[in-house]
């Protein structure tokens, strides 16, 4: 019969792994190393074994490894995995499920490994920045209204939505209040990873159509502009963070008028703060809920 | 400017509130009371005002209610409410953030309700069974192959899948493996959340048409079956409850062979173990990973 | 080796099929039979064969169905179908695809079943609208402010969201304006699905903390008000449908000061007219893109 | 009042637009152009107007612009837009509104632009395939079981999942059956959009931990080998395209012994044939059902 059990969605973050390099080159494809700053992976066990049988039908948990146990030992893992691909740790980690627990026949183990692309474009390698998702919207928005004979614009302006940026440490929030609803410790360094939304305002909304090309200012400068100076600083908040970055565009662009962001908080969680010889930490993903800013930079800020 | 900070998806359930009865009845309706069992909510909250600028242009965190902190707040005062819908629960958090903390200005906050509908469709009042979801799905499978002039059935099954049922206490997980990948406590009395698909074979696959309807095994009914079996049983784990659902499918039809499982445990976390006059408890979403158990039961089990 | 083919998603609606009835009675469900004025399924279809592998190895289309074909084949086989049962049907089209098609030597098909729910709560049976998904969302806003000592309400409303309608005849949609931009035709009688967002003020919002439960307006109650308005008009468009629903939940509901709408158009496409012997047509999904309306109503407008 | 209404999701892809260069270097990023071979937006329309009134309150159409005009009215603005930018089409197609229906008071439009990136990673500029998402997923599958006192791998392999790639022309579909099913037309030269889930299987496991860097296929070389063949060849159907690629990966990878496909058709409908002075044409999202394959090749089709 069917019969197995296991864990589900075990994501897990290891910081400052060794690089792979040494690939072979083919002619269809310029790609010949993997950079290992972030290792990411989305890990399901499965677990199988006759001995499972008395759990489902005399509800006795005595052979039961808690599901909550495996997602730690899969972490725990990570960090001591000294390998270079998501293939090897997969069979690292099965092969030590088989080994530490007797009555367990079968393995299934699947990783998703989750890409982590360098956030400046143009930067020297090193970096600690890195886009997780690659797929940030480019949007704009504009109302127009009938005035006399004429079309009138009442309201433009751009974004770029979804950026995902994380920076794996030089990151701290310490100093907020503290009553008797704080739970949260002070950090004085983290990982900190941010989704943002920015949003920002042309004073001539005609230089938005890049007639002269030269006036435009491109989504793409705009996010590369959020992950240089990302790397740039060592933030204190996001608060901070943003600010920063708001500054910068107006700085870069002076035809524009006013910077907006709309900013949410997806820190990991330190799982393993300590790996023997190595600077890195495994992490994993934050639980909900979530924080958020709103904020925008105008000229006056600058 | 645009200025302000929140948390978003702060999840709260609370068990055995007050119900809301007494509304007034309308042509259209036939809804006339809230069972407020379980009273779960989905909250997003968001605060303004003139001293948090200094957070964003100085980094300065000394006037910050940290996000954590105002899930917190919420889910406490959700422990406190004594009113009956969630439009007074937001009034009533609103204030509290307004009085405790002098400098925010204004406080806005948006609450989604979660119904939870009693699972068992026939049974009296005060079930501890709830569906979360009630876009459970119907699915069925068929394989058939070419055999010289006939095409045969060489697999079939029906399906209900995503069936989201909670039982709001009664349940234990106790007496699991202990040992060096262990963090979880055992729990004596828990409440579980769940999630199911559930598959059944029929040993002759025609009963499947219904043209003899009384042979004919109606998911909607195994979905009762399964809302009725959770109330009956006190679980000392999902792997024996789904083993107790398998079997009284069978009884019910002895048309079917098999019935399959695969159920996810969803299984809240507790914010709040005590509420002053009242049985119930402040729960939480799980976060990820979550368990999972794959299963069948066949006529060998009766 | 791994070679077959298919399409997934195959949308179908069935309208006035006859219901299913006669099922066996069981004590865990009060279950009993099947109403069948929508039957609608999600179907995907995978066919195998080695006449197939040409298509593959050599570019050969001469033995390719065309997947368009298989939807085409799939939908009009619901036309046809005289069973009761999503069991029934996939056997009934997978043996016409095996017979139709003699290099096919093997047919998987799954079709999940879509549910109905009649949206008239406490009306006789034989009603034409239903809901779709039956996860309505009920949510809550307010917005707060300090004014010297006080925390006043600056806003408040109360919402059903996704509340998912379908009536499946009596609409009509005519008259609009044609001109070189207009393709589609004018239709006399359609099926009608719509999205609704619906929200509410109250004059004082006291009244929504139900200390007075006669004075609160429960989100069920304003669905099922939704409900019953559609049952009973005959629909010259969305923008009229919804100010009737607003004029009503109006009427009901005197302490209610506005009532806003969010709606969307996803009506379905017409596949099949004609079913012999039956009054009832064969419909699919919409393709993309979507219209909407946003409006307000209020106490000015009774 | 609150009354407005449109369209949303209105998708619109416009091949061989003019590109945008001569932008403006900014130190923090490597960004200077464009490329428009693919020009892609999803745009929403939202129109207002005291004109509308009557449509809600008394059933009257005769003033509604039908949303479905609104679509087409977009889509061909795009085939006459002769700006470089979002911003600049939105305002085209705003100011066109306004200008053709001179009861319209208000335009709102947002659109988002859908970036296409180049899939060839080391090619010349020219390409015609691009990739719609770049967050295609790497994944790695294993099965171990327990053999004595060993611990043996039963099955291994790796993916890439949910690659997204585009050739906007040079393909074709046709041959195909023709019987009394088919409505779909046969086409000498349409655009193919395919997402694939690739696998494959190493003879010596051993080599995808890549101790032995230069004996490991990465996923991200099998990927670029996808763009590189799909740009290369002439693909008379999806069959035909994925047994070419898989016979490259093959030969580029002779430690892999096996290399298996899930592909989807997405291919877009076209909307606009010709456009003055340039190849392009605009096309949009297809509707569902979508069509797909599963294939597998092994060393025997070398």
């Amino acid at each position: 019969r069917t019969m197995s059990y296991g864990k589900g969605n075990v994501f897990a973050y290891r910081t400052f792994m060794e690089p792979l390099t040494g690939l072979s080159g083919i002619p269809e494809s310029s790609f010949t190393k993997k950079d290992h700053t972030v290792f990411g992976l989305n890990v399901t066990v499965e677990l199988g074994g006759e001995a499972f049988l008395s759990s489902f039908t005399e509800g006795d948990n005595s052979a039961v490894v808690a599901t909550d146990s495996m997602k730690n030992f899969i972490q725990r893992h990570l960090g001591s995995f000294a390998g270079k691909t998501a293939e090897g740790f997969v069979q690292y980690a099965s092969e030590a499920f088989l080994k530490k627990y007797p009555h367990i026949e079968w393995v299934q183990m699947t990783a998703e490994e989750l890409p982590f692309e360098a956030a400046v474009s143009n930067g020297a390698s090193g970096g600690l920045v890195f886009n997780r998702s690659r797929n940030e919207k480019l949007q704009t928005f504009i109302q127009m209204e009938r005035n006399g004979a004429e079309a009138v614009v009442t309201r433009q302006y751009s974004e770029v939505r979804d950026l995902q940026l994380v920076k794996v440490k030089d990151n701290s929030f310490t100093g907020f209040i503290r009553d008797e609803y704080t739970t949260l410790p002070e950090d004085s360094n983290r990982p900190l990873f941010v989704y943002l939304n920015i949003g920002w305002t042309y004073e001539d909304e005609d230089d938005a159509h890049a007639e002269d090309p030269s006036r435009y200012a491109a989504p793409e400068q705009v996010r590369d502009i959020a992950g240089a100076v990302f790397e740039e600083v060592a933030s204190p908040s996001i608060q901070s963070l943003i600010y920063s970055i708001g500054l910068r565009v107006l700085q870069r662009f002076p035809q524009l008028t006013e910077v907006t962001f709309e900013s949410q908080n997806r820190t990991w969680d330190t799982v393993l703060e300590d790996i023997d010889g190595s600077e890195g930490k495994v992490y994993t993903e934050p639980r909900l809920p979530f924080g958020f800013q709103h904020f925008s930079v105008t000229r006056d800020d600058l």
